[in-house]
């Protein structure tokens, strides 16, 4: 996988630049001429899934246009600790500069990618483990919310991807989620889904919240494509998937989804499972920069 | 405490406004009559520590101008789980087409408010139980570091200092400290330290990296104000802190600094003690809106 | 209706009033006291669909926040030749210094909405007109695309909403639609449908377009849920979407749609007409600022 | 010619990425492997006059630097209906990406070029064939207006001198034009052309709209250096036109001028003629992007 | 007069916040409880002529929106070494973090309407000083350059303006001006005459930098509207300014005009007079903010 | 020394290019042709120190990249007048639509870097012509202040280090400045330093302004680590510098720092001199384009 530079995270690439004064370096500038060269590697200190390449050399490559790379590992591959993701040489002030701001980037969204590698693989083992009478055709999908760092949508979405998770609705003019406030306004699950239906783009699937079996027998009536189960119980959840499957209707269960929960929501198979700590809560993966001892004249 | 919104903070904002696509949600366009009231909460899902009510009240304001607010905790306050933070009555639309990143702003806020508070909270505690004659003058600060989520060192910082723990430097231009790739290309301790004082503005304190005692005295004779004691065994430590509070020089201590860790650092005294993990890797507080049922006509 | 003034509009809004210099109208501050006050109104010059009002009045307001505004009509309402659509008091710079900022934004926003209420309007009529033994269950629905003016993404949507007409998706990320280089690439329908549903949002409907009634059933047969149709004869449309009416497949007609073909096209009865010309062609709506002839002093 | 591509219009082009979501093109990313290479040709689907190749180049280029183009036609250039403009090999991925927002710049730019090109063609042809005696020394010039799209100032004019007309004065900083509504607070047309001449730089011509010719006369007595005549009818239009040639005052013919007015109007033989409809509703001109058949692995 | 605030300029306020932090102000966040109230004045510690007070307003008012004022001078107007030119009440934390970047702006824009004043009214003294015999019929009239400081454009030729100066081109879409390499690449003068005349629109006079006379004859044969006269003697000059008032064509004196040179070069009676040092070599003027001793609880 | 060119710079030199319209330069498109080559020279026409290169050569390179320099003075480097600074080739268009753009910024950074080598170079000399008896044991150094020009922070302390003079605090988050208002509000010095060292990053010196022997005493006893003697008369500095160095504290004299009083200042020998002058009032270097006759075909 390659992540796009859109301008957006371009953007986001300068306020970070910005927010570090990176121009105005005092140690570097006091203690290291600028005509020193340095070669460095950047070290997986825990095992990750890789995520953000591009991101990293563009900003060596920023202030150091013929900085030199070897790349070990890609986006979406997986490092054991102690291995070199990528080497780089070049000045030593443009490493030095933006060293931490790169790592930044990197720590994050391998931490995103990782946690998001090891939950969807934990779900799949576990629907694989189970005895194939009782599991659905096919593993539930996990997926991410819109539960991302604020400036960080595109990019928390890419590590999931990378991670090998799925994405749900990218953004709000994404796809169509009818929650229990727009039922309240809108006066019922039928007339909320024949209004969403009248103007939303075609483009967008049609998904509904429901809280109650009775509530899942209104949307699949009024043709819900999709259903939100959230916050019932391991059996009204399992009567829910199962009423699903037969009416055609797309099921995710959603609603404070944790690692341990998942091997016991593998065995109610429904088609998705989101889950928002796989951005909102996932801790940085440990990686570091180690100049080499010996700096180039 | 209360944030600044500094034109970055509200770049950011808008960033976080554009990704979501606020202006194009189909779904409350489609069901949500545009002249519909409500009313709705702001409800803490567990124990926390509060950080970003500014930011909640620009977001709704923004598509609301006479948005009303109850405020019930400000920045800086322990909110029980359970506890309603803030209550927010205005058009539906603007509520819900801003909920999301309201929440997303305040999760990831509290998150790292929470933390901080716990953290040093539970350092301190330690530190009290120690036997007077074994501890240090003063409990050692809890500070962070510049591993932050990029975009948002302003907001990572303030958050910390919300939950009472320090602040480490704000940005490259607002500290010197001189690690070892510095004190390689300077050609060692007295040298390095010497090229900053020339160059460097005099506002700023002058810190080193060592990470053996050798070096730590080389530091102390060429007259460091600061040292930053990196990845050195507790014996070590102990033995460099003594000598730094007798050198009168500052001692920090850094390098994969865990909860667990705390009471143990505790015990060495040392003036602070580095922590990335109070922003790269803080779990986002669990905080939820809630529509009171009744949606005003 | 009523559009949300997101930070991209604001940004758009911003661009407008620099790319004018609005802060050195040198015929302004040379020939107007600043302290003059002036009442205007903007005018309908023909028939027309209103659609642009928040802008109007934010522009106004900018440069004068204490300004008056009499509204007579809101967006998404028809206008008749020579009606007042809004009057506005204020101080005489701000009026003259925004004014054609102001009449560029809403003679094109409008002129969007009147194609597409005029075009939407005649589609529906059409197939009212039809024998109702031979017309489709419900009247097809004319839907824009992406050919909008580049920067007015968000703008060219609203007044396709405004004027009564449908949303295609809104942007790469809110929809599938698999074309004829994606067929090539993938290998083929069934394997490009295959690999679009295991990767993409299951918040977005799959769309495969098809050239020919072989394609049609290759993408039926893959359960596709939606078609574009492309560029067929109406004896193949019309045998096209029969068939997708009878899997339940939505059929959207596409490729030069012109105001002359919609009689023709209605008859055929897909449940999509997507027309580029609605946004990327649409002539502006004839508006004007007409002052009152007395100055305030 | 060739378009200089300014802070301004490169901000234009970032918010038309963002706007598409490009980097979040699921339909591709599912699709479409990353490595695979392709070849394309954006063809003319009408004649038209060519305008924004740089802007087209840079798109391509910004995602695939390595990208390969064939540019058979230049700004300013005329296009036969079926020729190929451009062709272009590279990565799939990045011609996909930017496909459509590529081609609706270059469908607008060639639209409003295209007008400017037939219809300033025009006027000069209906000047040419009058009797030598009847007509004026030169041939009025077909300007355009300040009615741009908002956003596209800088793009619109450029586009309208590539088809060959000219441009009006760029923005209020731009020209010194005098309309009613400055007449009225300055206290009729001498007085403002002496505040204008007071105060506005030297660099300006100084222009004010009459209505009579009465208002003319004061105009050319007032030294005026040039007049708008707004909405007369031909014989004062004739009269007026005649009175500014004698007194050295440049006349400009304005006011909802159409393509079949322009032979009436050649024939009274003012210096300009100036024409919102150039930009403000110049219909796109129709041009695609064709892949080539075969992949390129 | 009063600046009207565009948003280039409001993006440059918002850098000048940015690059000073005021988020993060340490000392008034650790020292000045953010409840207190506070009340303080700016004084001119020089005479100097007022400019900027909309600038000025608006960083206390951003951080502050209850902030109040007490207005004594407006733009324009000229202030007593001592006086008080504006007071301010509000919330202390407010004053402090916006206080040196509004004395920033305050400071360059009253220094370069100061000097504005004071050198365009000695130009004016010196002309009326002259023998009415030997004058010109109007003072030569003494007006900015481009030579601004990049991103203050706007704020400089404003400045310029408040102190009575006057304004050349504000930019290169503003005017004509053509200098010695144009003449160079176009063969010549009339060349490049015919060629702008041509070319660019009619909202511009036509001036051309003439070094000789008879470079000058030949500017004013073919029909220049306005000649610069650039580096010529005395002598030259008074022939020169002669014949440019014959033949009805503006005259500007240019090239290191100082202060000193002013009287000299009234006596040579050009109709204009431009000088580079107005605006990028104006020393600040000297402004203080002083707090009132008590603050408010 | 070499800039960085950080976004902020970048963005910046953006708003230079805007305000300056360089796309829309009439007077070279109307009498250049676009294919035309040329050579020319950056002139210094005073001494000057150099500083700002990078910034010239991003100018020129971004509208003709294959642009060739021939560099002969780098930043910080002494350039007599008549000296060419650099060398360009390239398009006539590029050069000639950035000329003014790239000597605005040239001659503005060198300015202040002029200042700053001279200013400090005077009193580095007047310290050496002290008996050696009587004078501190290093020279005192030449700082700047915040007193920038709004938007150049970051150029504007740039080119005072590449003039030799030194930084004081780079912006609010960058130091520890305990005024008179913090005092009052603090509650007197030994409170405010308290409050400071409590909460503020250990990375920034504590810094104290005192006004009086007395303050300074308090100051001494609370441990700031350095004061700023503010507008004291020569015998209490005298008396305050040699208190300092006794405590060991730094010792800064500030306010109203003229060229004239540096030799007095210096036989004080306090450690550090704080002048704003450096950068809110230094001329603009005088630096010209000259174009080489021969424009190349």
């Amino acid at each position: 996988m390659k992540l796009t530079l859109t301008p957006q995270i371009l953007r986001l690439i300068d306020s970070a630049l910005d927010e570090d004064r990176v121009g105005s370096d005092y140690t570097t500038l006091a203690t290291v001429p600028s005509s020193v060269k340095a070669s460095a590697r950047i070290v997986a200190r825990q095992d990750l899934c890789m995520a953000g390449l591009s991101i990293v050399q563009s900003l060596f490559r920023r202030f150091d246009p013929s900085v030199r790379f070897e790349v070990r590992y890609r986006d979406g591959e997986w490092v054991r600790a102690g291995e070199t993701i990528i080497s780089i040489g070049g000045m030593a002030h443009a490493l030095l500069l933006v060293e931490r701001t790169a790592l930044n980037f990197l720590g994050r969204l391998c931490g995103v990618a990782t946690r998001s590698r090891v939950w969807s693989g934990e779900l799949r083992q576990a629907w694989k483990e189970l005895p194939e009478s009782e599991r659905s055709p096919h593993s539930p999908r996990l997926v991410d919310t819109r539960k991302t760092i604020p400036g960080w949508r595109e990019l928390d979405k890419y590590a999931v991807l990378a991670g090998g998770a799925g994405n749900h609705r990218h953004d709000l003019a994404a796809g169509i989620l009818i929650k229990d406030n727009h039922l309240l306004a809108a006066g019922g699950v039928p007339k909320a889904i024949h209004a969403a239906r009248e103007r939303a783009p075609h483009s967008l699937r049609l998904q509904v919240e429901v809280t109650t079996l009775a509530e899942l027998g209104e949307a699949i009536t009024a043709k819900a494509e999709a259903v939100l189960l959230d916050n019932m119980d391991d059996a009204t959840l399992t009567t829910a998937v199962v009423r699903c499957r037969e009416a055609g209707v797309l099921s995710e269960i959603s609603g404070g989804v944790t690692r341990e929960a998942l091997p016991r929501l593998a065995a109610i198979g429904s088609d998705l499972i989101s889950c928002g700590a796989l951005t909102h809560s996932a801790p940085n993966a440990d990686v570091a920069l180690d100049f080499d001892r010996k700096a180039e004249k």
